[in-house]
């Protein structure tokens, strides 16, 4: 898996499907795209790329269904960093949305990426029948039961609470693990998975979720905010509950490998077709931003 | 038309759609009802079940997709409300959104009525080919390329700009009247309508949808807050660009009611289907708030 093709292929699509910064009215396509190429990752759009290669050959829309993900999850971090929510002022290590297009615009270029995120599905060269399941899987995944926004809420509503392991799971499988699950699944979706193909990948979705998850959680606690690019050591200060909090450091980090482990083992009746995805959850793990 | 029976029709779907308020996490449930069952007059849901009813029998999918609409301009209201838009204390009589649950509340409530209205769709009861048609026309009409999030752009950048009639006209079609067309246009599809019948009924929701955000501008400035159940005085507190500001009030007032001369002549090819679309075209205009 050549990890910087993918970030390139993913990138140019993006540029592709997000109107030009001189299209009117400008401003909002500036945001949009401000937030877009700030040097993310892509992992959901890699992810769902490499979950379509395990199933076999995809058509050429799975670039982007997978883009549908990012863009996702970009409306998700720049309303997450508004002073009305998390109140970040750095997102990997550039100044967040609403602190260059202030907040009324921030709100709105949120907005315009989750309606994008539909249209260009919805717009896919697709027949109908996978287009509305993919749409049906991603708005399930962004929703309010289950998905990233419940998870959201439960968060906000969970800082000060006492550290509890069950709301823990309940708050990030819906924050950050539907929409990660989701990311294999919309790719499982295009390459014609079966069910059980569908739901072997579902699995892999949510174990390297979880080990996302606590990663991240580690990293709040050890890392500095220069090497993370966003402010260290926020959900010790807000009082969320997050896996050091719970379980502490060691058992954390050896909860996230064991996650790990279990990813790699439901890919075993892909063969090598999943190699990629066996490099994702080494790489998921491993992480130091 | 028997309007009451409609609005009783439609909220009894909203009330199916939402999850339930003891649905965790409840906060957020509890926001999005509140603001969905704040008295809206469903305009936009009924122009969609007297559109499909123009052209003939629509699927019994057709109230949930009416539905859709109201989600979406739901959503549209929460957060133009915010403190960092419009910054609006009441609506409709109540305190808006963030005045009871929070500037955060109601940044995720409208995030989760956007996306619940496409997960409504891609669920629909319906072949594949007209949900995929209806998710794009609504993402069209919502998104930031001449739909209401571009118009609310425009709209803030406006602000404190010389009245000018061609920026008035982009703003106020982008808006209000993408999604007051698309109205129509969700309605026609459902009922199966003729390329003919959907031109038809786009053009009636065009004249319809200028009529409707001249007679808004006109109240702002006319009546009293108690009867809009919202600050009166706004536009011109803000400097914003409005057809009273642009025309003066009697000229506003003659072209809204030129735009539903308008509407009403686009009808004929209906016949007497089109009664209710007719009747709708005269109450836009008389309101009163």
């Amino acid at each position: 898996m050549n990890l910087l093709q993918y970030q390139h292929q993913v990138d140019a699509e993006l540029d592709r499907l997000v109107p030009a910064e001189t299209t009117p009215p400008e401003t909002i396509h500036r945001a949009m795209r401000y937030s877009l190429f700030a040097g993310g990752k892509r992992i959901r759009p890699i992810l769902c790329l490499e979950a379509a290669h395990a199933v076999g050959d995809a058509p050429p829309g799975v670039v982007t269904v997978a883009c549908s993900l990012e863009l996702i999850h970009t409306y998700s971090l720049i309303h997450d960093d508004l002073p009305a929510l998390d109140n970040d002022d750095y997102r990997r290590g550039k100044l967040t949305n609403h602190k260059v297009f202030g907040d009324a615009m921030a709100i709105l270029a949120g907005d315009a990426l989750l309606t994008l995120a539909f249209q260009v599905l919805a717009q896919l060269d697709l027949p109908a029948e996978p287009k509305t399941r993919l749409i049906e899987e991603l708005t399930v995944a962004a929703g309010t039961a289950g998905g990233m926004i419940g998870g959201q809420v439960a968060d906000l509503e969970g800082e000060g609470k006492p550290p509890d392991a069950s709301l823990l799971e309940t708050i990030h499988r819906a924050k950050t693990g539907a929409l990660l699950r989701a990311s294999l699944r919309l790719g499982a979706i295009c390459a014609g998975a079966t069910r059980a193909q569908y739901e072997a990948l579902s699995c892999y979705g949510e174990h390297v979720g979880l080990a996302f998850q606590i990663v991240d959680d580690i990293l709040d606690v050890e890392e500095s905010s220069e090497a993370l690019g966003k402010t260290a050591g926020k959900d010790a200060q807000k009082r969320k509950i997050t896996f050091p909090a719970v379980y502490g450091l060691g058992t954390s980090r050896r909860m996230a490998e064991e996650q790990c482990r279990r990813a790699h083992l439901v890919l075993e009746p892909f063969g090598s077709r999943s190699a990629g995805l066996h490099e994702l959850a080494d790489l998921i793990v491993q992480r130091k931003s």
